[in-house]
């Protein structure tokens, strides 16, 4: 299951970036599951990476590759997480490293690997290898939409999201992919994510900009509350466009370009959580009235992550009481719940603490009937805000998860 | 669904206390919803309630009269939760005490409310005051099976425990009812639970024992994760016995009652999770090996709490790398993958951070079939230990909770 249409926009290239995907027979023979990207040189790259002290052997190569310098190649498995794996799978990761490296001409170190699917199996490296040469031949710029299906594992859709703007007289693009519908809840990256654009932007600066991104977009989902060992999010600016190079947060340009990255994140973060495993709901868990942003985050996820509202959510139950149960449990100091207050699509259901005095539950049941649920949460005791954005719980997702490695 | 054949032990009168149970027809006509609980006066009497901030009106009121001195009754309902209800739920709570004051001729004060089921209902307090006197009639000091069958609400069956112990040379009784089976992650005290002996304590020390016994009992079981805001544990000390009264932690019989008192509150707490809702797998995640018992019970929460996890366990599937997951995001600092252990059932299955390397699947299927898991995890930093008690998490846990008001 999943929620809307899944219809995607149109893909917009990226001057300076080709994808190649091919079927290397990981776990299924015959689907996509390796995408190798090709960035050109002169580009800035930028990444993020799961906090899991259980980090997967691809996260601490990529982490260590980049920090050498700007990579030229991206490579991507799915079907096998390479996590868990130890010393041999740091070797196995380096291999198919070395042999893209090897095809293409550029450094072993040049080339960022990623993996994900099932933790604790070896990587197989020599099948990974042996599929890189049709991946290669594969290299075009228009091939966003079948990399978006290239990462794909648990997902039912592709996710892949574009936009064009003026930047100083040029045209921009921006065009980003993402993938993951179960242990979704980032830190610091979604499972995998890859946004490009031929907006020149110099490493720094690029870095700070992904940085600040993800949380307000991969780092705010949660489908399960479980932070995958794999988790990266890769953002690449090209330069081709041609655009003074923006090499400062206060540069004139800066704020156009970071607003345009920021709604490309975020539809990509969307379709996650609409793609999420059993999803029958996408809802927004809106807190408002905080003392800081960190508050409001930690009473959305306590709210988004209550396995009791995840199922009247899936009931379209509007169980309010479960809801102030997770506020009440969010763990604030001093909470005063006399000044709570809870809607659900615009209906306020708890007032001051309790139920509604005018609330009916007709009007519950009209407002959760709907696929798009926003839960919008008062604690009036500041001015700070934040949003998650989850989905709720359902059979399904028991189904999925009980059955993924049998 | 339940874990075990659910087989209750001989129920042990406890001298001083007696129990009425009765039907006040709160939710469903018939079934009984009332339990009156008379304690001998000159009885030692602690609590420990819920920390949740939106704790319920009868908890609210229990605290305030507890703080008064010592109760001579409790009044339990279910069916209704009196929580998030207000002012007025303040005033039915105190209205069903009046009356039982009334009909005993004890002060209003003396009489502390409890209630579970719904929240946000209005408290239905002319039910609750009419079928008092029945409740009264009833009173027998071989009324706990009946008085655990009286507070059940989504429980598939009655749970209590009961042991008999040499005090100092006289014969001292324990016996105690728990009720819960969703909503389940107490934080300091269960859903509702209350524990009578015959023995003579000060209030000062038995208040100091239930602090103690539920860190080792009811704060240790998680089912999902939601804390309720009606969560309260009772222990009531008659001293009908005639042993000499334990007045400090040092007295010469301290020791033997507390070890009786943690056993049967143990075997309550585990009663909970093995009638968790939905569950079909009673699991033990014990953690060995933290710098201290704070950091075992979190890594062992998040290990007991992820969704992955439970559902792997719902499935008999040795999934361990979600086990590691898990590990590795409860957010210990500084952790060391490379020394983190995990059996299950005795079968090592992960060692220094990866797969271990005699494991085979076989072995991890047949660990985790039965009906009874544990999940061993040494952190290899430290000398301390924590143990978890929690439940899988299954299509009927989905059901159950989807259906719950409809």
């Amino acid at each position: 299951m999943a929620v809307g249409s899944g219809n995607l926009p149109e893909l917009h290239p990226v001057a300076g970036v080709r994808l190649g995907v091919a079927s290397a027979g990981i776990k299924k023979p015959g689907r996509l599951d390796i995408v190798v990207m090709d960035i050109a040189p002169g580009s800035s790259v930028a990444a993020v990476f799961t906090k899991n002290a259980f980090c997967a052997a691809p996260v601490q190569l990529a982490k260590r590759y980049l920090a050498d310098g700007a990579p030229r190649y991206l490579l991507v498995n799915t079907g096998n997480a390479n996590a868990g794996t130890g010393e041999p799978g740091l070797q196995r990761a380096q291999q198919t490293c070395e042999k893209l490296a090897e095809l293409t001409g550029v450094g072993s170190r040049e080339v960022l690997p990623f993996s994900t699917g099932v933790i604790g199996e070896p990587l197989p490296a020599d099948k990974i290898c042996a599929a890189l040469p049709a991946a290669l031949a594969d290299l075009r710029v228009d091939n966003w939409l079948r990399a978006a299906q290239g990462i794909m594992t648990t997902d039912t859709r592709p996710k892949a999201a574009s936009a064009q703007l003026d930047l100083g007289g040029v045209s921009v693009s921006i065009t980003g992919i993402s993938k993951g519908a179960g242990m979704i809840k980032p830190n610091m990256a979604t499972m995998l994510g890859y946004v490009a654009t031929d907006a020149a932007v110099s490493q720094p600066v690029l870095q700070g900009m992904i940085d600040r991104v993800v949380n307000r977009s991969f780092n705010r989902i949660t489908i399960d509350g479980d932070t995958s060992t794999n988790d990266a999010c890769v953002l690449v600016a090209s330069g081709a466009a041609g655009n003074a190079l923006i090499d400062s947060e206060q540069h004139p340009l800066y704020a156009t370009l970071y607003a345009a990255v920021e709604a490309v994140f975020v539809e990509l973060a969307h379709a996650i959580i609409r793609d999420g495993e059993g999803a029958t709901k996408f809802v927004a868990v809106d807190v408002q009235g905080g003392v800081d942003e960190a508050e409001c985050v930690q009473v959305a996820y306590t709210v988004a992550e209550s396995p009791l509202v995840k199922t009247a959510l899936f009931a379209s139950d509007p169980n309010w009481g479960r809801i102030l149960a997770a506020i009440g449990r969010a763990g604030l100091p001093e909470l005063d719940v006399s000044k709570v207050n809870v809607s659900i699509n615009g209906v306020l259901i708890a007032e001051n603490g309790g139920r509604s005095p005018a609330y009916t539950e007709q009007q519950g049941a009209a407002a959760m009937a709907p696929e798009e649920i926003t839960i919008a949460i008062t604690l009036g005791r500041g001015a700070a805000q934040a949003t998650i954005w989850t989905t709720d719980f359902s059979h399904d997702y028991v189904t999925i998860n009980a059955e993924y490695r049998t």
